[in-house]
């Protein structure tokens, strides 16, 4: 293994008893565990010993509309990441926090003190927030428009990266003798006003310790791409085929020319759900069990959710009624074309649709050996589908100890993963630069 | 000392170098500590050996105005309270969030989160923020006139406690065989409309440990003690002299009945500044010299913002000038009216008022030896004047390791105070009872 062979970015998205809907129902699961810190503390320390660049907590604002068959409600991802951090070292902390039902002021504050509590290894998934139940939480009964929310997160990118750079690094002094605690003319306000937001600054916190939070965005519509061309430093995307995969990576990389940025300076991390077994068929039995413990009645409430329409009556074992059209949809469009994609290139029922899905949401599911996942794993690298991966595991913590102990292995001797962290922060870790204070940038150039 | 003997509860109010202004220019404070959780995690971990019932952060939602002389900035509370969650076993964590720029949802799931966390250690302090620089942050050019604010706190928390009521207790029973994750019918949306919010629930976190986080308020105006008395199981206050405390308490624990509360169910902490020294004069002296570090443009700067008035044309060595009328001031009343009062009964000079506020911004300082401290405490809580106190110690870490090594075991001797927690949860420490869910209360009536 050369040095200066390219090596991947592993991210671990963790979900509770696992990404399998039906996970929870496994003897081996720990749904009783999901408010508990000492099991999160457990699968942080895995997913750290097995060197992943980056431990990721999702988050919705409502619970999902059928909590009788599932196991996805439990701690607020942003306050479980803070306890992570006190006792974690290394491990990259993201968490998603939604644009659209949040304050900017508070959104920067929080992830700067992230970053400090963690010593710069804080990451923001930045989210529009898809579903309208979430509206009926925040005082509106209807959710706003995909563009409209993308404007938003747009205008409060402004805000909370100006915010952080409203301290400069080195703004606070300490001198004791003259009582000089901060160089004032270090810390400034921001004066911003757009169509949204009215914030003053400065923030209340130093400058985080990486500059800003690494930012990550996981939309993979049109505004979506466009959004993470312009701001994102890494992307969650769901890419069911290599072909899809490669596309999808070349058309988001020759995005971010416009904006004057370095392709490199993205990461692209497709996820995948390994089903992992010591034999091939070991592990399509496996995943085979895990489907056959779905409730249809969960997985056909959260395909009408995808689909924008009402699959209830039409029989599990027939092919999908028509689908609205995709300007319909004011949800993760993203996700509704990768349904209706799947759905028609693989022919399949609405209940080989209901299983296909119950693992990761319309992410790729990959059953097979350790070997065969490392396989695909670095076909996608290096054929250029992916810097690396969001690994979801279908269950846990099992999951996640399997592919530390068996893919991980293969991924270092193949020279692909590294065997050590080499830096100390997020940013580090996944090879970003450090962000320039816009500010003292401004003053360079008015200079 | 009889098992039965009534006890204190004592609170620590953390604040960066301490809270004395001037704390951060002593050689023993660690200001360039106020963002590492190292430093917060061995202040925690003091408290706790020495039985505190809880530890409390403030907050503020701006930079003070004087950044120049001033360490109050730093880490955002709650993010902090939830890292200290998962490196503590037993203290109570209470930390302030407004609800004037919250939204109920939110800050309904994060306490209910850290309770989950904690373990049922969690605290609310509900304030209803006080300064116009806070409002510029959030898209507004003034800030709401007092009596709204506390209108919309009101139906902030008739939201909150219902959300967290939206779960049964036993609402999850993760029946693997049936399928059944939750008995769906013991988790309800809450279907709240009201003047200033509309929220659907339910809350996508299970109830929390303690049914509510303890309620804790710190406002002592009139809106604020009847806000206390319908709401909060505790509450910090600031008063200067044990006639003024007495007259505080036997005011508040009175407002209880009307709404049906138990007196003994509301918690009174007055705050206290506690200079410790081997000898009343070397204590006093202690007290100069900190006093003397003080920056005059800060001291006065604080003090204009107290008291609604720009005091620096006058000379410090002079009277205050004639003050506004309590009704102009949109910010703490109860703050600027202990100060008028202070300043007109001992009859002090504007640099003597800034020397006295030094210590605790209002709050009551006292110098002397550990014994001569104990003495006050007692004094104070046998006299009616607390259930416990709010202990601020004016530097950090030494301030409080004083009181912990020196005053807390004299309260122990006298058996004034625990030697031992006998409860885990914030609630038991503080002798409050878990709130029963008023869903179920409901139904039981109507049924």
């Amino acid at each position: 293994m050369s040095r200066a062979q390219r090596q991947m970015n592993l991210n671990v998205f963790l979900m509770n008893a696992g990404h399998h809907e039906a996970a929870w129902r496994r003897p081996d699961t720990e749904p009783h565990h999901i408010t508990d810190i000492k099991y999160f503390q457990r699968l942080a320390q895995t997913a750290e010993n097995a060197k992943f660049d980056s431990l990721f907590l999702a988050d919705g604002l409502a619970v999902s509309p059928n909590i009788k068959h599932g196991a996805f409600i439990g701690l607020e991802p942003f306050t479980l990441l803070s306890a992570l951090a006190a006792v974690t070292e290394r491990i990259g902390l993201i968490g998603t926090v939604s644009t659209t039902y949040n304050e900017p002021f508070h959104v920067a504050r929080k992830f700067a003190s992230l970053d400090h509590i963690s010593k710069g290894r804080a990451g923001w998934n930045i989210v529009t927030s898809g579903s309208e139940f979430e509206a009926y939480n925040f005082n509106r009964d209807t959710h706003l428009e995909h563009g409209k929310r993308y404007a938003r997160a747009r205008e409060f990118l402004q805000v909370a990266t100006s915010l952080w750079d409203s301290w400069e690094d080195d703004a606070i002094v300490i001198d004791r003798e003259s009582g000089t605690f901060a160089d004032s003319r270090k810390v400034r306000p921001i004066h911003h006003t757009g169509d949204t937001f009215k914030v003053r600054g400065p923030l209340n916190v130093p400058r985080p310790p990486q500059g800003y939070p690494v930012l990550v965005q996981a939309g993979s519509s049109e505004d979506g791409k466009e959004f993470a061309a312009q701001y994102a430093e890494a992307i969650f995307t769901a890419q069911q085929t290599l072909a899809d995969g490669q596309q999808f990576y070349s058309d988001v990389k020759s995005r971010l020319v416009k904006y004057g940025r370095d392709p490199d300076q993205l990461k692209i991390l497709p996820g995948i759900c390994p089903i992992i077994g010591a034999t091939e068929s070991e592990a399509k039995e496996k995943e085979q069990e895990i489907n056959e413990l779905t409730v249809p009645a969960y997985g056909l409430q959260q395909l009408s959710n995808m689909l924008g329409v009402e699959l209830y009556t039409y029989p599990l074992d027939g092919p999908l009624p028509e689908l609205p059209d995709i300007d319909k949809i004011n949800g993760n469009k993203s996700r509704f074309q990768l349904v209706a994609d799947l759905a028609k290139r693989e022919q399949l029922t609405i209940r080989q649709l209901i299983h296909k899905l119950a693992g990761a949401r319309g992410h790729r599911v990959f059953a097979g050996t350790a070997l065969q996942v490392a396989d695909q794993l670095e076909e996608w690298f290096t054929l250029g589908a992916g810097d690396g991966f969001n690994v979801m595991p279908p269950y846990l913590p099992g999951g996640l100890e399997e592919f530390a102990q068996q893919v991980v292995p293969e991924l270092q001797r193949r020279g692909l993963f590294r065997t050590e962290y080499s830096g100390s922060t997020l940013r580090e870790h996944y090879g970003l630069r450090r962000p320039v204070n816009s500010f003292t940038a401004a003053a360079v150039l008015d200079g």
